[in-house]
């Protein structure tokens, strides 16, 4: 059985990298990793997103419709770009980094702070943080200013991140560090071990509860919100 | 100077019919209206509203490099599909019809209701009006049951429309009904005297505020959430 | 048809001030403007609002026992001064410069701030920013510590009020600045281009909904919360 | 030292009511009541709550330049009439009978509902209990039909008061009852006796709160948001 | 290594029958199940807690002293008794099994609803709910009647269960269940395949989460609100 | 008729303290003052809680089972430890400092602040502020980072403690200062006339609080949430 892991963005480059933070992770399944080629190179904004989602669904129904589907899916972007379209369309449970990181978080701290890269991200991840409930569990979401793509490289940019990291952890009193993009799962542990509060990274996270979640056999609910799309009359 | 009306769906009779409900409004400006050829027939659910919001952007993206682009946009699905994401591609206002129609209900009313069409658009619209912040001054959205395409229609669509309408400004102590799908909109009139409520239709609240805000000159921040998006080096 | 616009308070030069910001707004309907000269010469706290509150009431029950009563009200004070009270005196809409301002915001902003002038009015916008649901798309209500009537002036004050609100803008992250006083109409495209973000003044907003209101035939509910007054029956 | 009791409709029998109910309360001050003279004979809704709470500031202001102010104030109608503007305007704490009865019940109860007179009075409270923070602690407001000045009367009203309580508190799972009106203190033990939960009557609850805020020396703040009024340039 | 799951009250026939409701669940590590022999036999209730809450904590010392301690708790009462004070005297993370049900349950659903044992569980359940942020994504607390020890039994104990369930389900609009007692984890199936929504138990859940913390090495923050407890001075 | 009071922690120098600061408040009933033994010598974070929670209700019963029981009760712990829980084993009110306190400051100011003692209670204090309500009451809790047994003495903890204060009432637009601690009760007078806003000490007011609910004849309510514990079967 397998764990479909989709990065609804085109850059490859991040997919290997996110694939490479899960090598160590011990799974009862098998994890199949894409991205979508006909995405924006990295999700910045909600137009971004809106393409990328288009492109991240057709990818499911493909994978739906192989001889094999899919048990789980993770949605490899910290908005959780299209998640609740996904859940439409596949019956398998769909778990998004970013709720799976923020989720967790509120197991492990009392009040964490969410650190992402550019500015414009902000108000989505803090609509999500809101809508998944946990804005109350959370210090907030800052941008360290850093866009995503600067993000696979070098130690400069990783001085950056912490820097801004420690800044808003100790301005705003957090007690653990959520990182607000799938391209900084590279860094958890240093990261952790250079500030000494629990750092999360949604990718593991994502990854770890999906294969949770096949074998407590969950699956999406099929009535109301999340049901099969409706089929339409031809019309015009 | 015009404003663009755009149906995110592709039925171009649920154009006419928002269309010819808007002929007696009285504005400064022109109107345009399109729908959007390949989107769903209807939008019911996330999926739909995904796909619906691609091509959506697509139509933003068309109008705003033509030679004289309007000077402001309104969306026209009850859900408001894709109204970040468009707000970030234009500079002109971008309006939706489900934010206009709740808002302006605000203005009238101390507890509206929205009556929609399928159960499983009930919690996107919740979550709408949670995010605009009119949860608090709303008695709830409910469904009338009756799909989005047979609202085109008859004397019996009215008729269940109406029924359900009653029972939920009863029950819920509703002061006011608000239309919950661009559908609806040739049946304001009638259903006002039918109820005794004010009853709001977003399309035409939504192409009344559109022409005022290109009086007032107000157009859309273009600092963080809603900036221009960013440009991406070639990158894989 | 006319829209009354009247200032609760009692300052004649106040009212020519927003009257004269609104000369260039193309509108369907007349205008009239009023003060209350029974109030206090600025509204500047509970007490203040609780007088001017009476004679508003006073003066609209007035218009509406006139030949020809006006289809629609505009409360011109940042307070939106017995808002609730108007609605049940009259059926035609009431629409509060506040109100107005704060609702136009969330349309064109994601995170709009607003600049008023004491610190004693905050907790009265924060109140209303709250009741009207627009507390979460807000970043702050600030004052900038200079009196209403000071707004009326020169240089000096224009400059105190364009520093306060660009300090605000970028402490809270602000993306559209909301002036929190009628009495700052006259400033509204200095500061604009001044500061680079949406600048949002009330009392044009306001009379521009008054006026689409009347066009879309919207009446305030006659249910519940804004019913007729009750009759009382003679007693002691 | 004394408790001005103000009651800000001009129905002297309510004031008289109102006074008998809290015969047997022990008390280390003294207690006065008073009635508005000019005021609507009951308040039901917000325009009669707005020329109310113009006549209760009348009295307070009259009070507060006599030779020997009172040392508390209470406000006697469950809408808090005037609260926030009555505290501007002396030094010496003001209590709202609504407010005391809200907050008290939060002590003794999970959940209690509160049982007010006319409909048009439940959007008027909610708002309260909820500005208050108080929302959450309830299981919400409800209205019997019954118009204030009727309660003063006879066993019919009581029964439909009682049945209507047990309604609510069986429906929406409340454990203690609030008295939604100063006109029903006289019932207090008989309805408690015969329904079997706490029921809090704001009147008596006020006076025993004023009694203590004298004893305990607690002043209202005199910074920000209640401060003393702005002394205005005479101006036009 | 060890989970450690813990029952906080006394029933071992309880820890017996969650226990063998895990005994198909694929684990990395190995469960050690324990009762509190001195606490009440279930817990119903605040003083039921607090006392559980107790024997909890001395049971969970005693394991942090001994040679190899657990690499992560599991508190098997819905209740989610003690949790914040257990995660202050271990680093290992501690997980609920109310809160790991109800957050499961909002990855799955748009809206839960949770059906527990007796009314007064609703309060402290609602409370829980309210703190962890997941009120918004959920329908509702509701009590079937039936005390915790009737819940090991038989098929009249289930057919009350059940029939609640599709009760609320129905009547809240919910489209899942989250089982709110440890003691009903022995129906999931059954429940599941006769209601038709997704089903949640979170005795499992919270055993499969724990296993996915220590892959993920994910442990308790210990900075601010868990940090370890702080060494009194002796003193009196 | 008598108030116990029972200071959870089994420091007796903080329970004289306590004590002391009641001195010249005026009551109809006779107070007696307790501490809990085996309770850790100050309560700092959950688990201090928990073990306190269980002694204090131990003292509750033993007091209940005496010959004549309290009238009224008041744990004077700012953390209101075990409120709940006592509520339910007593029909007489319970009344806990932190709420008294909080509760009282919102009848006098806008936006209280509170100052309590090390960082790690902050996060308990904001919970019981927002389960009261009084969370959009209040600008924030806060710590001075003085240890709650230091609070007993000199000249140099006081000044720490009224430097913090001034910072966040002047950072926070603070217009109140609630003392988040009984080990500062004696410091009320020496405070606010030092800082000029008022301040709520909780001992005297929850003190004087249940000397007026004793008046006021308001018991608990012994419907639902605190209902008589259930009496188990024995059972294993």
């Amino acid at each position: 059985m397998t764990i479909a892991i989709i990065n609804p963005n085109s850059s490859h480059t991040m997919t290997q990298q996110m694939q490479s933070s899960c090598v160590n992770l011990i799974l009862h399944n098998e994890t199949q990793w894409y991205e979508c080629s006909n995405s924006p190179a990295s999700i910045e904004g909600h137009s971004d997103g809106a393409q990328a989602a288009y492109h991240l669904l057709e990818k499911i129904r493909e994978l739906e419709s192989s001889e094999v589907p899919p048990k789980a899916y993770v949605i490899a972007c910290f908005d959780d770009t299209g998640l609740d379209a996904a859940r439409e369309i596949t019956a398998s449970p769909v778990i998004g980094i970013g709720e799976a990181a923020m989720h967790a978080a509120s197991f492990v701290s009392q009040r964490f702070v969410v650190m992402t890269t550019l500015e414009r991200s902000v108000s989505i991840l803090e609509r999500n943080l809101s809508h998944y409930g946990l804005a109350n569990r959370s210090g907030g979401v800052y941008a360290s200013g850093l866009p995503v793509l600067s993000l696979e490289s070098d130690q400069q940019s990783y001085d950056i991140v912490k820097r801004a990291a420690s800044k808003v952890l100790n301005e705003y009193k957090g007690d653990a560090l959520v990182l607000g993009c799938g391209g900084m799962s590279h860094w958890v542990e240093r990261l952790q071990s250079g500030i000494g509060v629990p750092v999360l990274d949604g990718v593991r996270i994502a990854v770890a509860f999906a294969d949770s979640f096949i074998s407590l056999k969950l699956s999406t609910s099929k009535v109301a919100g999340y049901a099969w799309p409706e089929i339409k009359a031809n019309q015009n």
